[in-house]
């Protein structure tokens, strides 16, 4: 078996209204992703992304736009915040199988077209079952499983705000991000609430824009320009009674635990590392709870320990400034940041260690999670 | 890297209107191909499908149903007739990198739901560019490849005939199939028109249904009820300017190869066999040109001899009656038969030679293909 890198990362700038098609978000940063690899696009031979109810443009359709002169290796995933380190994952089987040599994973967000993925009328599965019960949008519903967790582990709004306010700091110092006014404590304590326990600043903000990562062999990304972020391992899991829609999470049976907490084990037994050899983490955060849940559940803390962790600032967390500062990009941005501080590239936000970076997908019972780590 | 097989399939039976939810037809096939197989539901880690517009359940919802305890992987493709092989390729990437053990791929319609594929109300993609233009539909849109392909190769309607002809013998033959009255030459000939050059006898039938593939690896395949039919070869191949909808295909310079033509010598190549070598082959036929098209891409036959071919018989086509007889899962049973083949589980439609056998999904510049061999 090959084994397989991400290459090279890809941004579009972040903004609240882009007024430009997402099909055009989508080419900017899959050729960005190209350039900065070093790696002529017609070489790629593979492209794959994910949506939500159509609110993007097909795989396809980029590698059309770029004039692509064929694909072996074709996924459009429907699926949601989930989805990014599994794409990478599905990506790295075919290279490592030797199915696709140089693929390119995306993500393009438009929300001026009108399908906004947090929104109460956007067209998912799980309506039926939560609307009449008041989980209208996104806050409202993952706001239970935080406060079950905060009750559950002793921890505190505090500690939210002790995510927010880690997040803001390295936002502060990412030109990409849309939030860069500081935070502290108190300014956490004195955001308004959105749904208890999350204030404005627990909340991820959405952006328009598109993100995207090219992922080829080693051996071909140690000829690139960039240093390999190599794919140490990656794992998918989804937990009893998984789902695609909110709805689908009303039947789990353990509110204060998340993907993570399954994921784990194979994770790092695949990589060949333990939880204690993680430099770096890159955790899903489309609301600040998920930190605290991911750092508990991938076993980087004790259970109940994750807001003190954050607060210690022993390992760094989000040095993109997460998606509650740099922008919802849905985690794709998430993976780009694990990209660039395994290569070294994070310049005032890189992490002195980063040996072995853990990145993650989704915030509830079913996700996807990366090891990269550094070649040789 | 470890070798993969299908183990079992699944099927509801096909119908007109099934009167079911398609969910419920989705459990039943994939706990049809668990039990064929003679696997424990229990022991499925990955589940994957493929829907076009939320025409079916998440591959998640399954495994809920199914009670899975816990999944590995998850595929949920947004792409129409090009994915089944496709599909089974992504999950044998996952098997053969040990990411999962057993993989349940399925497709399950359900036209009474009211979102049927072939629909003008379909919510494609292409929609805005083709409806002014007359493509209201596939067969439509998909006859101007038919005529232009006929007309470069010297065939005529008499071959799309063959075709019909040869798939309705086997029809008649198969319990599964909804079109089970005989028909010959004449029987062609009268056919009323759809669009020209498509009679009804040359166009698929749409069903209610389900169908479902268990893959896993050959040494578990091994000590399973069913001989192994193994995965010798997954290939998926979109041509310049591929799309995911049919306005897209506008744009493509020959209307008379489909993507057969384009990934045929690397299929082979990773079989290690040859076209020669083919003892079966179970092709994507949502009509009758397509079979043409496809016997003459993948080297079975020289250009414009494959009409010639079907009617001389020398090669098994679509032993279940193709699409055109056993109805329209969206070519999953297509590949269901060729495991059947392969099995040497055809009953009265059994090929005598089934070391070989060769299974495609898609009509048009982009799709995906199979080798499925004997064990040993």
């Amino acid at each position: 078996m090959r084994e397989v890198a991400v290459a090279g990362v890809g941004y579009t700038p972040f903004t609240r209204a882009s007024g430009r098609p997402v099909l055009d978000l989508a080419c900017d940063a899959a050729l960005a992703a190209c350039t900065d690899a070093g790696l002529d696009p017609a070489l790629v031979d593979g492209v794959g992304t994910h949506s939500v109810g159509q609110d993007s443009e097909p795989a396809q359709a980029v590698a059309t736009a770029l004039a692509s002169p064929g694909l072996r290796w074709v996924v459009d995933l429907a699926m949601a915040g989930q989805a990014p380190c599994h794409l990478v994952g599905l990506a790295a089987d075919a290279i490592a199988t030797g199915r696709a040599e140089a693929v390119l994973v995306f993500r393009a967000l438009n929300g001026r077209s009108g399908a906004k993925v947090g929104s109460a009328r956007f067209p998912g599965r799980g309506g039926p079952y939560r609307y009449p019960i008041g989980y209208g949008a996104y806050p409202m519903y993952i706001a239970t499983w935080a406060n079950r967790h905060l009750h559950e582990t002793g921890q505190t709004t505090d500690d939210l705000g002790a995510v927010a306010v880690a997040h803001r700091r390295y936002a502060v110092l990412n030109d990409r991000a849309v939030v860069r006014t500081p935070l502290d404590l108190a300014g956490h304590r004195a955001s308004p609430w959105v749904a208890e326990p999350f204030r404005v600043a627990d909340c991820t903000r959405e952006v328009d824009g598109a993100c995207a990562l090219l992922v080829t062999t080693l051996e071909r990304a140690r000829d690139l320009r960039r240093p390999p972020a190599v794919v140490a391992a990656a794992a998918y899991r989804a937990g009893p009674r998984p789902g695609l829609d909110l709805g689908d999470h009303v039947l789990t049976d353990d509110y204060t635990r998340n993907f993570t907490d399954l994921v784990r084990d194979e994770l790092f037994r695949r990589a060949g590392v333990t939880p204690a050899d993680v430099d770096v983490a890159e955790l899903y955060d489309c609301f600040s709870s998920v930190v605290l849940m991911s750092l508990e559940g991938l076993g980087l803390c004790d259970r109940g320990a994750a807001g003190e962790l954050v607060r210690s600032g022993a390992l760094p967390v989000n040095t993109h400034g997460g998606l509650l500062g740099e922008g919802y990009l849905h985690g794709m941005n998430t993976v780009a940041e694990a990209v660039l501080q395994v290569q070294g590239r994070g310049g005032v936000r890189q992490s002195a260690r980063h040996d072995v970076v853990v990145a993650t997908s989704g915030a509830l019972m079913d996700g996807s999670a990366l090891v990269l780590t550094r070649d040789r």
